[in-house]
């Protein structure tokens, strides 16, 4: 049987010294693991109604964008600054080293809408953490935060405490 | 009748004065809309043999990797440098102001693998045509170029004659 933490590639001392990074392009390119991925992030978004999938930049549109397809829904980026064109609202957060903003459009979320929150990777949690209150302050509900790989040691999930965090894969 | 253009977004003087950015994001956040797009896409890629989606860097990843998902193929991102973890080859381009690299995993593409190029937008093939090169350094084979939206006035497909370039909603 297929194993999705097979087709992932480590790669250490990147993007800098001490930090083991996990690939997910060689699963990727893997047609068989890719299908499965998505497919096996479907089953759990099965168990939540909801109205939208939303992924921040850029990974979180690898993984979010086939999902919103299988699932049948539509698709919200969030991105950096000054890359979505029309009116956004932004949220910044501080990371180890100094802060970083994320955007979203202003009319990307109607109010009351439910929505799945989507990445790649959990790791300190900042970074969804700042999605959701994006969602949030266009009066979305956040139904679920669902990512493909999840740092455990790095305990992303205190920060979402109130929310269903669920990852497919655990490091 | 759903019709695409519809939902797609005029935005005027973005990125800068006198362009008029072609908004997908309204287009991706309509479910209808976003499924009807990949499938349509999915059966222009019904008349090529092919192995693998190459989408560029970032809105190459948003429509590239649903299209991987319903073709039941693998995906192989393109991107700016320093984002791909492992060895790379580079190929850098000129811009209407400067230049920029784009970079691709050396083991992405096998020798003779054949693969779609997807992205969202042709406008001068600057982006396509860097990635077309960098496929083929890896020996990949390009079967066809696919872009969602064409802006025929930049005649970025004269840059791509070599090449079967099919776009779903022309301007």
């Amino acid at each position: 049987m297929l194993n999705l933490k097979d087709k992932i590639r480590d790669i250490p001392d990147f993007p800098e010294k001490g930090i083991l990074f996990r690939d997910i392009t060689t699963l990727l390119q893997d047609k068989e693991a890719f299908k499965m991925a998505v497919d096996e992030l479907k089953k759990i978004t099965d168990e939540y109604e909801f109205d939208l999938i939303i992924g921040p930049e850029s990974r979180g549109f690898i993984v979010g964008t086939p999902l919103a397809y299988a699932t049948g829904k539509g698709f919200v980026p969030v991105r950096k600054p000054g890359k979505l064109p029309y009116k956004t609202i932004r949220f910044a957060y501080d990371l180890e080293y100094g802060s970083d903003v994320l955007e979203i459009h202003m009319d990307a979320i109607k109010e009351g809408e439910k929505v799945i929150i989507v990445d790649d990777l959990l790791a300190t949690g900042g970074t969804l953490l700042s999605t959701i209150r994006l969602v949030e302050q266009l009066g979305g509900e956040v139904a679920a935060v669902l990512v493909l790989i999840e740092l455990t040691d790095l305990n992303g999930r205190d920060k979402l405490q109130k929310y269903n965090v669920r990852s497919l894969i655990q490091y």
